[in-house]
């Protein structure tokens, strides 16, 4: 018998009209749709296209504890990896939905090491929250020759410090609790006054504003977006 | 009058199936359709999504001379920039085509910078090509608290090298003419063996294989990919 197909499909930044078409026709279409879940609560990849999985698809939810500054066990992605194995084994195809693009910052990428050796994987990629971010404010990320460093908040101060000065653009996420800390970093570099937050980009309750504007509890699904490069043209 | 609106809108990395459900509505809607075209020949982001214009859309395309090494002048852009405006003061909307994101590498950004002050405009963000080469390789490009760098080739040796060593996971784009010179930098740097090469991302004549394989004479559209963060289930 011919084995199923995963595919690890990008749902984008939350706005269900940001989905690409190949991606919303698979899930149309899709008899079985894994994604991951917090251990409780919904998944929020599944809240961005629920409007087009079928009501009789199956759906395989892998819960995964998220713990600041932890990683969730490998375990949890064996488990979950051995869920979706079994049906593809059994000639089932699965749609596993994946907020952003599955293969940035993205938790896909640990069910993918386990499977791509064994069955046929296909990945369709999705805007990022990082691209969002960019629209919500008009904000031009990067431009010409310049170079682009993205940087997860988490990192210490000499290791951001150090990206910040060395990058044109910058883009800092998963911000959370390190909010304070980022903003002092900024300010203390002499970059506060150009830096632009954004939180929930692409969603309704979408919010931006000037970094000195920011929320000092920032979620962790929010963004500083930084041009500090020679383009005259995209300065804020 | 009211006047009209600038959308600005990527239409992704080249499969007609990675545009997203707005960007394709806003293009089948359209009754202005604006873009970039090179000198001569067609302009991609316009090939994309060629299914989707209405056969009586009104066109403005806007030639830019591409010439390696070179930027365009500015007072091309001022031009179609006089094009659009003079539709938007007579109230009608415009939707300019980008390829990949309008706001990262993307010469929206300069409409954009002539018209913002005075018109509304709203972008829609799309795939990148960046997560397409990633998605061809079944590659992560990056995880956790991993920092990321985007370096166009043309750059120096001496800041790709910093770069590259500085970063856990590293995409260079624009190789073209440059490809040899990155091939001798990566070997210099002893990553040749975990690079890996993608040219026309997600379009049919699409290809990817490790950067030993890669042809001297890469195109514009390709783009070398790397990971040496710690993350050990993302490694090649």
């Amino acid at each position: 018998m011919q084995k199923g197909v995963l595919y690890g499909v990008g749902t984008g930044p939350g706005d269900p009209g940001l989905v690409t078409r190949r991606a919303w026709q698979l899930i149309c279409d899709a008899k079985i749709i894994a994604y991951l879940a917090p251990d409780t609560g919904d998944s929020f990849a599944r809240s961005i296209v629920a409007d087009a999985i079928a009501a009789n698809a199956e759906e395989i939810s892998l819960r995964v504890p998220m713990r600041p500054g932890r990683a969730p066990a490998q375990s949890i992605y064996d488990d979950g990896a051995d869920q979706i194995a079994a049906r593809l084994e059994a000639g089932q195809d699965v749609v596993m939905l994946c907020e952003g693009d599955p293969l940035f910052y993205g938790s896909f990428m640990y069910i993918l090491a386990r499977l791509k050796t064994v069955f046929s994987v296909r990945v369709v990629p999705g805007v990022t929250s990082m691209t969002a971010c960019a629209a919500a404010h008009l904000h031009p990320l990067v431009a010409r020759n310049d170079m682009m460093t993205i940087l997860p908040a988490p990192l210490d101060d000499d290791a951001l410090r150090q990206a910040i000065i060395a990058a044109d653009a910058v883009a800092i996420m998963k911000l959370g609790r390190h909010m304070p800390r980022l903003r002092a970093l900024l300010t203390d570099l002499g970059l506060a006054e150009s830096t632009l937050y954004v939180s929930h980009a692409s969603l309704e309750r979408q919010f931006s504003c000037a970094l000195h504007e920011a929320p000092d509890d920032a979620p962790y699904f929010s963004m500083l977006l930084l041009y500090k490069g020679q383009d005259p043209w995209i300065r804020t």
